[in-house]
């Protein structure tokens, strides 16, 4: 009915596209900047180009969908079907030259996440996920880790500066004390990809805008893994919390995660 | 004296042909596990043999030279040269699928690290340092950040089961306070490299081995940062703990580790 396969389709092309493109300023990045404030402009500069080639592309192929994106705001469709674009997800990593950063595309229809698509240029892997359709890295089915205890494993903690970034602390003990080691880099998009991937048990961020979860929250539940229910279009309006994991520890992060922000 | 170049051209060499080797088992990786058990089995499996490969080189080229390696122990020489190999740092990378993880070389003579090279093969960037001779990222000279506050500025942690996990807390806790950001990657060799090219503005950890840490150390130094004065052979017997960072923000990370592990 959402045309979800074409879509699917176009937005694996758009990302891997987009993903050229920010490779091309990623390795031009020591000749331009030249001190702080030519950072900034440089990486907004990366980032809008890259959100104007999605947003395009999608007005080229997509013409009545909607439009939200971190750079530009949001452009009202008339299908019903919304694409949320995070057009370089882990900015201070692109910035500062550390190639874990991603391109991230979500489609949203009444209220739900039907397609997401993370592209991480730097290693060429692609994460792709449709509601009920399962998800795939490199077009080979993903699912969450199994049979894996939070003592054996490593979450991934996210933070920014729209939360009070103190209260990361308690969850970054708590891991330590349930005997789960923490990883943090810094691209929350490319971390929840890696735990719909198997590669971490969970990941716990107090506040998250939609264009950085909604798509990497569809493939973790589509590879098997816990998500909290939240409707999608209230978390594009006003963003929210990420609780997500695999089944074996979701409970206990779901508590590490409340107990660290009723604080 | 050392024929130092020889020695970094050599290391380079080594380490990006025992990259390739490690890239092979980790394309494989998700063919070959079927469980923990059997992840274990074939980590340490690649750490061997890329660690007997490099031992093989180093035999054939300088017999002489003494080698300590993460893997096989340690081959004593009569050049007053030692290799410190790391087959796979960032093993818990390694093993999860998480292309963050390299291969490390360093060389120390009299008590002191000569040459360091430290290669990623995920994203084919080889890191290089001799002593008094520079640094290099991909053969183009590597300065740390430089006139970056830590406010402005992420700094890496780094920790393992060899000390009390729960000394890292302080040190998350106190980097927020000071308004900094914190990554962990858990790749600590990777983490050093990333200082020392100027996309991290320092790194702390409570304990590290010689093999995880010289190569590292010395890139840091060359690069323009500051690093605590340490015995490399007592490094090689004991390992010891690493503060490392810009000139702007080393002091103040040095208060930070001191006052996280004097509790």
């Amino acid at each position: 009915m959402d045309r979800l396969s074409e879509r699917r389709e176009f937005a694996i092309t758009v990302c891997q596209d987009a993903g050229a493109i920010a490779l091309k300023y990623f390795a031009d990045r020591s000749a331009l900047i030249v001190d702080q404030k030519g950072a900034q402009d440089w990486v907004s500069e990366a980032d809008r180009n890259v959100e104007t080639f999605i947003r395009q592309r999608i007005s080229q192929d997509w013409p009545d969908d909607g439009v939200f994106g971190e750079e530009h705001g949001e452009t009202a469709g008339q299908s019903g079907f919304d694409w949320v674009i995070d057009p370089i997800d882990g900015t201070t990593n692109f910035v500062n030259g550390i190639p874990a950063w991603t391109i991230v595309l979500a489609g949203v229809t009444q209220g739900k996440t039907t397609v997401g698509v993370i592209h991480d240029p730097n290693v060429d892997e692609t994460y792709v996920a449709t509601l009920g359709g399962g998800a795939t890295l490199n077009h080979v089915p993903m699912r969450v880790a199994s049979g894996v205890a939070l003592q054996q494993g490593t979450v991934a903690v996210g933070y920014s500066n729209r939360i009070e970034s103190r209260h990361v602390v308690p969850i970054v003990a708590d891991l330590i004390e349930h005997g789960a080691m923490f990883h943090r880099n810094a691209s929350g998009a490319l971390s929840l990809a890696y735990v719909a991937a198997g590669r971490l048990l969970g990941y716990i961020e107090e506040h998250m805008n939609a264009w950085d979860c909604l798509a990497g929250q569809l493939m973790i539940a589509e590879a098997g893994g816990r998500i909290e229910d939240q409707d999608a279009d209230a978390m594009i309006r006003n963003g929210g919390r990420v609780i997500a994991g695999t089944p074996d520890v979701f409970d206990t992060l779901h508590e590490i995660a409340e107990s660290a922000w009723k604080t």
